[in-house]
């Protein structure tokens, strides 16, 4: 597979080991929802699943990174709410929790092109790292819309940019530009529009082709894992872990090419490594 | 109730939906006492149980916010211990601990006037937005005085500002300005005094007229109750609250204001939106 | 004891009672392996048991701060894991893992004066602050060796810095500069070499000076004892902690120290005031 068009999705596995899935439904501003996120969930177990892929690069096309729930959705349910009718909320949401990013043994990087809001916005923390183009607005927008903290942004947006940055931006519902949004610590780097894809591509690669994937997926594995671990069982599950890595080819190969000073090859993904 | 003298704090509720409440012991630098911390938490009582409230301002009359612990009571502590007598410490404190303001539905935003110290700055970290006016001061003070890190400052400070500016703050016990409690994140910005209560009132009223009082309560509960779940008891947990919140009026307005393009009009504070 | 060559660690005991235990096999760029951190846990548990010691400093000596496992003993592991064999990894790492640095009751200072790198980086996080020198190299390293997070890198590193820097130099493993790591907050603060360790002994100086020595032990184990408490057992916690600290004598001499308006003379530790 190189690039296909899943449904309001594009997937292209690129040379370098770096898959790139684009949110296509720019007429929507990639609104979240039924069609686009079954399309969506296809493309994350593809890029999972396959050998050749070391790291998942996520972006949208048009001007919106994902603009959050379609607002279509939502004014449909909130009719039938106001009707007395109950609503199907699943066709908003899709079958799956955002955080399910988060169980992939391969990084998730996010090139955030443009508006990037509610259910959008949440998807975005669930990658691993996120890079933004200047402009680009950003907005958690659940307390303006008499909404709440969605599908786990209220556990993961305190621990990226702290706790009082992300009481400020739930409780006030404002919208706020990449550039704040770097300065804050929600996303790693800010460059201009036309730069944003170059950067996130040289960095996916430079993970893609440096690090062992073994290694990836623990370390992503520990991160999340290690959360509510106290230190001590965190420093001894890492002792087990580390044995683990010892034995793998991943650490041959790793030391080896670190003793020739050459880049190392490792071999593909193993079935689970964690 | 408009704008009320309650012993050493003063309490005003603004049309605009915030209520103000100020301590007003200036020539004890607003130090935390019985008399003091009694009055303040009838004020905030008030605000929570006021249906024409949305949000809760806390600011301090005079050169400082809260200069923490009144040096008076504790000096009598000290003379107390000295020579082997027992001494009342709730007249330090008051019947509650600070992180009560945690617990209230409603949104609560400190301007920080001026010193903030010891178990003000406990305070102050218990509000969920801080503001403050260009060099007030800032201490932790626990450690040079022998004391240790009070009242869930030991959990507070190291979510808001990470954990080794915590480990700074609380072990060196020093002295810091605005400028840099805003450089560490420990206050959202810092103005010029004169511009402290219109900048954290503008931010108070564009939260009570934009964002739904449901959805702010629930907000702000999650937060806390999520701080120690994992991400995914989180996101179901959310999807529970969403469900709950789209049967609300506050839904059916946000929605049908965002879609009119017009300010919403959200009803009064329900009983118990959580 | 008050300057000593304890194998390969440098161990002093200055007059203003901070301990500096410099890690000194420059030829390894201070790697560490068996020798070297069986000589370092011996100088802490001096520093820690020596009442005149109020605050422990760590530094390297030549270009390292420490460059990590010794790639010798990795390079030795990873030939007897190609072949089949065992190897023996204690040598690795010694028979402490390094949180037992967060155990002491002194608090711990780095001046990291050069290459810090993979369990090098995990030792220096372990310390309660970090000062650095213009220049030093930081990675974490593991993932470009086939290896994870070692040893509670996982757990301190997304404390420090937040979730989304620790994957970005998890993940990547790629090399920073110290000022990077300033603005990131992994150090305090950054400066000339030549100023490094006039800057870091002012600062553990000001603190053994200044500070209560059962105060700042009580203090640091609250941080890690209330990361996975919840804000109201921390805050009924800290209430009887500082009920106990007001029976002690640093609390008196704190408290008439800042009345008189001089110096405070704190008595040496005592034995476990935890």
């Amino acid at each position: 597979m190189t690039a296909t068009d899943i449904g309001p999705v594009l997937y292209e596995v690129r040379s370098s080991g770096v898959a790139v899935v684009t949110l296509n439904r720019p007429e929507r501003l990639n609104a979240w929802g039924g069609g686009l996120a079954a399309a969506f969930y296809r493309c994350m177990d593809a890029a999972e699943a396959d050998p050749a892929v070391r790291v998942i690069l996520v972006t949208g096309n048009g001007r919106a990174f994902c603009a959050g729930a379609d607002m279509g959705d939502l004014d449909t349910i909130s009719g039938a709410s106001d009707s007395g009718e109950s609503a199907d909320v699943t066709a908003l949401v899709g079958e799956r929790h955002p955080h399910f990013v988060t169980k992939l043994r391969k990084p998730v990087i996010a090139a955030i092109n443009g508006a990037c809001a509610g259910i959008g916005l949440t998807l975005s923390l669930m990658c691993d790292i996120r890079f933004a183009a200047a402009g680009a607005k950003f907005t958690t927008a659940f307390a303006r819309r008499g909404l709440i903290g969605e599908y786990g942004i209220s556990w993961i947006l305190p621990r990226v940019v702290g706790w009082s940055v992300a009481m400020d931006l739930l409780l006030s519902g404002r919208t706020f530009l990449a550039e704040e949004a770097a300065e804050l610590g929600l996303v790693k780097q800010v460059v201009a529009p036309e730069d944003l894809m170059p950067t996130a591509l040289a960095y996916a690669e430079d993970i893609a082709v440096h690090c062992a994937p073994s290694a990836l997926a623990v370390i992503k594995r520990q991160l999340y894992d290690d959360a509510l671990r106290d230190l001590e069982t965190t420093s001894d599950r890492a002792e087990t872990l580390m044995y683990e890595s010892m034995r793998r080819p991943d650490f041959i190969e790793g030391i080896t090419a670190f003793f020739e000073k050459r880049q190392p090859s490792y071999p593909p993904h193993e079935e689970d490594p964690t």
